[in-house]
């Protein structure tokens, strides 16, 4: 059986490591909070019959061998870095949960024919180096180029003096690092829902069907800065009308296309700012996301027509940047059958639901198949409040454990053969 | 005659004290660059005939007595003062055209019977303490408190430190400085536009009917911060998106009550404006103004209703923090009439014009009769593309003269008898 109170001892030992005062913590990658966390976790590894290593990128890996040579091995992870003064189960649940499949097959001796490995990926958040995140999957899946090490944290230092700093090889990262595609039969990751959906349905877990694929980008509105007082309403070029009207424009447009599509102006930077000039410039980030890579881009297409209608409308000029683009990630369709009939067993009330923030799944999903799992969250993600049950997140790691287990004693093929799957 | 060569090369010579790169203007209050201004204009006051004094508010004043004992004082004036990398015409042209009226009713010989000041106003704009400006005229009309003074730049000086640095004794300001009702007749004010009127008219010089009546509200819609992906479009509160209606709002209901009303949100600061976050605050300024203060007060009424119908409508919260209040200050009939004839006189094609800036005038209209003048201007203001013609600037100038000397060579009634408008 899942071990709840070792669970949430680990998720609340962890939690003191970079721990703000308002219950949150702040964990930045490659930092000595992070160093002590995976020294932390990596002990765990070690307890729970697993040998451990650190690629070059910084991802922390158990391994434990099965009895079956070549077999492709199961992959079990996430993350442990925060975004600043995040919450403290955001990632950390996927590792912990892992940890804990492990020592249940250890200390229950079961027998298991593939290897199997848990991931701690360096760098989910992104928060340190602002650039995208899920740093460690990108360069097991070797999309990391020497430009992405040249990015430079706050203070100015580089990620390659970060990684040096942290005992690795940053060169590393273009060969050891990179997993192939016939060593691995199948990712699995559990994390915290970061939305509100399995709470309002009063459902603990969910079984993701997808990753939606994100697109962020950033949008210059450029009017005339005047005078409030001395400018008739009638001879203005407000930038900031213009962005304001983009940003309903953004909310009804996803309306219409319907759930999963969501759409937001989540920042907006308005110049000269001063309360006496009518805004000359504005300058927001738009993030459109949907599993389904046509409507999304049927959704960006809709909203650049829109932004170009309102700025010629206004005498606005507009200004288009494409910041990221990642590729929605369908979930494996026989592990998702798999999941609900594990559940069924188990007695987990389970649904399907999307995955509306990225993962380090999306990128291993290039690699293996893919399975994700859910867990009932309040207060959102990424603040101090985020909150999850802990009699949820043993039921999510049970099922979790299912799975991993049912594919980890099955008579897997070679790597030469079919999936295991 | 209006000398426009000497009203040109004082201008430009002004201009260099505080000169930015961009052709710009900083010049804040009581600063050295301030001081250095109140030099240069004090050395032409006295060319021009006039006894210098400053008054412990830091208002520059210049002086020239004339034959009727107790007669009232005609007053020019406006402000040497700018904002941050401002122009080099707004309230500069208002001080040295009324030098340029007093030089050349000395240079001509003409017998003045009233006294005639010109007064440039301290810290008009009101940059440097960020306090609502006007600070010279509401010292002379009783305005400011002892706690106007302890407010501080941004450097953590107080304004109370800047006056006595300045050479100043500023409890004067609570004796000295403050003007009687009876002794001041008239106060005339050049300036030029701050708004495109005349420019789209092709019209040189502008007959203010009245200063709008300005206010300045703080509103704070606050949300939920949740994460951009994982919250569907229907279970959100989105707090730029109550902001981004209220912005849209404020336009469509001025334009409904129509010229002269004007509103706009100027500025808008969002929280926690992060590229993955729904905006879970957003706080904005809307300035609201009309030379009707029934009306402004009915579209402030209006737009406070709309805040609150959008804040129900999206699940937010809504706080509203009036900043400032200005009363409107219609012009005197009399002396726009006046204005109308000499201009037709002197062929000085002109139009009435609301004033949508606040000036030093809409106080002094407080103590005396008052009228003002405006220049056309292109490239807004308070920036360093503000720009005028000499030639228009030398109609203001000449329009200024007109008036002025009509009233100076008037007989007045003194003191206790009748206004000499």
């Amino acid at each position: 059986m899942i071990n709840k109170d070792r669970l949430y001892e680990r998720i609340e030992t962890l939690a003191k490591i970079g721990a703000t005062e308002d219950g949150g913590v702040t964990r930045l990658a490659l930092t000595k909070e992070d160093r002590e966390a995976q020294e932390l976790v990596s002990s765990w590894m070690k307890e729970a019959g697993m040998q451990v290593r650190r690629d070059s990128a910084g991802n922390l890996i158990g391994r434990k061998e099965g009895k079956e040579p070549g077999a492709k091995t199961i992959v079990m992870g996430s993350h442990i870095d925060s975004v600043g003064n995040g919450g403290k189960l955001d990632g950390t649940i996927g590792v912990i949960g892992g940890i804990e499949v492990v020592q249940h097959i250890t200390e229950e001796g079961i027998e298991i024919k593939s290897p199997v490995e848990v991931i701690a990926f360096c760098e989910e958040e992104g928060s340190r180096f602002q650039s995208g995140g899920i740093f460690g999957s990108r360069a097991m899946t070797g999309k990391i180029t020497r430009k992405d090490l040249e990015v430079r944290d706050s203070k100015g230092i580089s990620r390659r003096d970060a990684l040096i700093h942290f005992g690795l090889d940053p060169e590393g990262i273009f060969n050891e690092v990179i997993r192939k595609k016939d060593e691995i039969g199948l990712y699995l990751e559990m994390h915290i829902e970061q939305g509100p959906i399995l709470e309002a349905a009063e459902i603990p877990v969910g079984i993701v069907t997808a990753i939606t694929g994100l697109s962020l980008t950033e949008i210059t509105f450029e009017g005339t800065p005047n005078h409030v007082g001395g400018t008739p309403m009638g001879m203005r070029n407000d930038a900031l009308l213009g962005a304001s009207e983009f940003a309903i424009a953004t909310e009804e447009i996803c309306e219409e296309f319907g759930s999963p599509a969501v759409g937001t102006v989540a920042s907006m930077n308005v110049y000269p700012n001063q309360v006496n000039i009518v805004p000359g410039k504005v300058i927001l980030t738009v993030d459109v996301r949907d599993v389904d890579i046509e409507r999304r881009e049927t959704i960006l297409e809709k909203l650049r027509n829109r932004a170009l209608e309102i700025s010629e409308k206004r005498g606005l000029n507009v200004d288009f940047n494409l910041k990221l683009k990642a590729n929605p990630a369908p979930c494996n369709e026989k592990v998702m059958e798999l999941m609900k009939s594990k559940a069924k067993e188990a007695g987990i009330i389970c649904q399907e639901i999307v995955s509306g923030g990225g993962h380090d799944a999306q990128l291993m999903a290039e690699l293996a198949d893919m399975g994700m799992i859910f867990v009932r969250s309040t207060g959102g993600s990424h603040n101090p409040k985020e909150s999850a049950k802990i009699d949820d997140i043993t039921l999510g790691t049970k099922l979790l454990s299912e799975v991993a287990i049912h594919y980890l004693i099955k008579m897997p093929v070679d790597s030469t053969g079919q999936s295991i799957i």
